[in-house]
């Protein structure tokens, strides 16, 4: 049985206040600015030297950025160089830490000793999230002593300005673990997203992974030129997709929502990709629970004026456009 | 070889000015909206009848909707019912027009016999175009007697708010058809994408129906919840792709651009979907000409520069997101 942490310390009852940033890159500056944005104190370490420095004077300017758009207050922009602490040792940035988001290399028997040295460190309670794109808990905590502790936290780059996080928990990794970073990140205004399992790519690139594959066969097959390609997405599905995701997407293209959806065109989307080897049945999802899930949050008596909603927000973005255009011609 | 309209007749030098409507369902009258918009004239044509009422009351409520948000000037919206013209018989609509869009029933059948009709009425050097989302043009107008003029004209939904179109030639089709198509909708402000073969699903489903393949996946595999993975796309991917397309992503979203990215991350793709029967070398695409081509828009020199852009675009979303957050917990 996985370890509580939180349970039996109690701690994580308390949200973190502090939090140690550990490998300062584009990554953990990115972080060092999500959790400054929110007030939190962050402590900056990392083994290069004098990056910290540095590190600290583009979060600083990060948030100027944000303040300029009323993303901080005023506040929040004049206490953050106070907020910010620079860590000469490893031990001293993760010891007085409430959680600690590593961002170090992703050559793989460096995170384990990195995480190994971190887990040594660390309080007992604390939660050690790793900021990997492309390496699973299992394989970085799998003989780390506090491995129950030890999960991914992977932003979406760039992480100050992409809310999605992914939380991908190792089968060992402690429940605490996963709902306090569940609560932390919610509470900042990241929008996290958690995976029962592990899976190479987690969510987020498996997604861009699938197009990215029909992208380049497309290319590959001469079907389009690539800025053709690139236009497909961001003067076309990439509107709809930044105010919904895929199901919802086709939830509201239907008149009977993605059940309808799913019988009108399932066999075309099947035709298309018909060498698949392992074809997964879509109408099998819709019945196994994907039509009330998507029903309970959008019912079909719902769905037109849901297209209204869309079509308004799709309706700004193009004025929104149209501005920038006439902006733009006027230079 | 294909017969040349246009070059022929002369005809297509002129810019269209008045085009047919036919079949004023949702595409009908959103493309009815988006030629009105920029100020053509457009004849109205659907065989159920009373539907041509409606619409048309339906297109000046969209032209409002408009000049509310500057799109459209009110001296268009003053016009636009004196522009609208409602046809009783296909040949009245189609007679006079200088482009038709055909937005009929998706049977092939159908459209075969409303393709027929169309060309026996329309002037010879008028083109033909059809909304059709999964007809190739092949299919439909093989024995169409003057099927150089036809090809797809494929818009994606909401037609009117989303600018994105796939212009489809079968084989036969005139390159002065395509012409004419291609510059019509750039003219009135549409982004149209030319595929230089046809496809089943043309460009924009295949790529829809790859990330949705695996959106079923990850959900039928228990990966993440369903709401989970509409975020993984509406918080995250979907906000990049709405400012810029998947190639353009990823030739920024590493230091060396496209060839560092895949060298980098391709071999994590590849083993993501190592069942793939008919995988796609991505390095060999880079060197035949994508790192060639994106380098040409977007040189190494500018990466910095252009990560910039993005992040300010990124940014004006992320406050425009807090504004409307904010405007909702205060009602």
């Amino acid at each position: 049985m996985a370890h509580e942490i939180g349970k039996e310390t109690g701690c994580l009852s308390k949200p973190p206040r502090s939090v140690a940033i550990i490998g300062c890159g584009l990554i953990g500056q990115a972080w060092a600015t999500v959790f400054l944005r929110a007030g939190m104190r962050v402590t900056l370490y990392d083994a290069a030297s004098g990056l910290v420095e540095q590190a600290k004077a583009q979060v600083i300017e990060r948030m100027t950025e944000f303040a300029r758009f009323d993303l901080v207050t005023h506040e929040t922009l004049e206490r953050a160089p106070a907020h910010i602490e620079l860590a000469d040792t490893l031990e001293d940035a993760v010891s007085a830490a409430d959680y600690i988001q590593e961002s170090g290399s992703e050559a793989l028997d460096v995170k384990i000793e990195l995480t190994r040295e971190i887990d040594r460190f660390a309080a007992p309670h604390v939660v050690i999230g790793s900021s990997t794109s492309g390496i699973t808990a299992s394989r970085y905590s799998e003989t780390i002593k506090g491995r129950e502790r030890c999960l991914v936290v992977h932003p979406i780059n760039p992480p100050h300005l992409v809310p999605l996080v992914e939380v991908v928990p190792a089968p060992w990794t402690a429940q605490s673990a996963v709902d306090t970073v569940h609560d932390l990140l919610s509470a900042i205004g990241q929008v996290p997203i958690l995976l029962n399992r592990e899976i190479d790519g987690f969510v987020v690139n498996r997604l861009q992974g699938a197009l990215l594959r029909e992208a380049f066969h497309l290319l590959d097959q001469g079907v389009a030129s690539r800025k053709d390609i690139d236009k497909a997405i961001s003067d076309g599905l990439g509107l709809r997709w930044s105010l919904m995701g895929p199901f919802e997407t086709i939830h509201l293209n239907a008149p009977g929502g993605v059940s309808d959806y799913v019988r009108r065109f399932g066999p075309m989307y099947r035709d298309m990709f018909a060498d698949d080897p392992d074809p997964v049945d879509w109408e099998t999802v819709v019945d196994a629970g994907l039509e009330a899930d998507l029903t309970a949050s959008q019912p079909l008596s719902g769905i037109s004026a849901a297209q209204k909603t869309r079509d308004s927000a799709l309706l700004r973005m193009l004025a929104q456009r149209s501005r920038k255009a006439n902006a733009a011609s006027k230079d």
